[in-house]
């Protein structure tokens, strides 16, 4: 299984790069993964939110393709804990996933066209991360999920 | 009222230590705020898990004085999103709690003792992160809700 972050806009934070890239580093010990950043739209006084919605969500239709297994990281989705989510992971390997995407909304969140497209939404918490610190405790998790999955020792209860 | 970050453990990361510089550095523009390490027991042949946590326990207890409010970070806690959160600091504000001490346990959690001295537990997450990237997580949401407390635009839902 392939498994790829989409992620709309660069991180203005370093250590955001920093952490997330140690943490994917160890993520591909396991599997292939692919971290890639989607532009995000500039906030202008001609766009307003849901315009600018509109057209990320229109970069991230163009950016997945049929066959992917759309994961909408969302703050209106289902709740897991870790062992959970790494049952989820070990489910799409199980049912021969070839390419599993999860995706991290700019400022704004999702369109709705994305909303329609995705196969499941998860949400990692019920507060409001910032989009950049999502994708550093997604990487955490993604790399925890894989040492559950692998018994390894980085996970105890 | 004053705030104290107490954390059992240095972190291996820079970027934890960036990370929660950064937004620490805009929390004490809103408040008086300290965040403390307390050393961690060293995982040895000698001392298993328990005690390790016993001791721990008892350095967490030397480091608070009687009045203070003490909120343990703990994943059996409550779960709050982030505007509860800062509905929970104003509260405190309120109250007039002069010491308001959050308290992030080591690698194997709190002991009976520190679970006996608490006034609340707050969990941050149904998914277990490793307690180093609690610190950043809590980081975040500390700014949040003081962004939240001053209708500052930070925060939108």
């Amino acid at each position: 299984m392939n498994i790829c972050l989409l992620a709309v806009g660069k991180t203005d934070f370093n250590f955001v790069n920093t952490g997330t890239e140690e943490y994917f580093k160890r993520v591909k010990r396991y599997v292939n993964f692919d971290f890639r950043v989607i532009k995000d739209i500039k906030n202008s006084k001609n766009i307003d939110n849901s315009l600018q919605k509109q057209l990320e969500g229109e970069k991230i239709i163009s950016n997945i393709t049929n066959n992917d297994i759309i994961v909408l990281l969302d703050e209106n989705g289902k709740e897991m804990n870790s062992k959970i989510f790494s049952g989820f992971i070990q489910k799409q390997m199980n049912n021969s996933v070839k390419n599993l995407v999860f995706i991290i909304g700019g400022a704004y969140g999702f369109s709705e066209e994305v909303y329609k497209r995705a196969n499941y939404k998860i949400s990692l918490s019920q507060m409001t991360f910032s989009h950049q610190i999502i994708r550093l405790i997604f990487a955490e998790q993604l790399y925890r999920a894989f040492s559950i999955i692998n018994n390894e020792p980085y996970h105890h209860e």
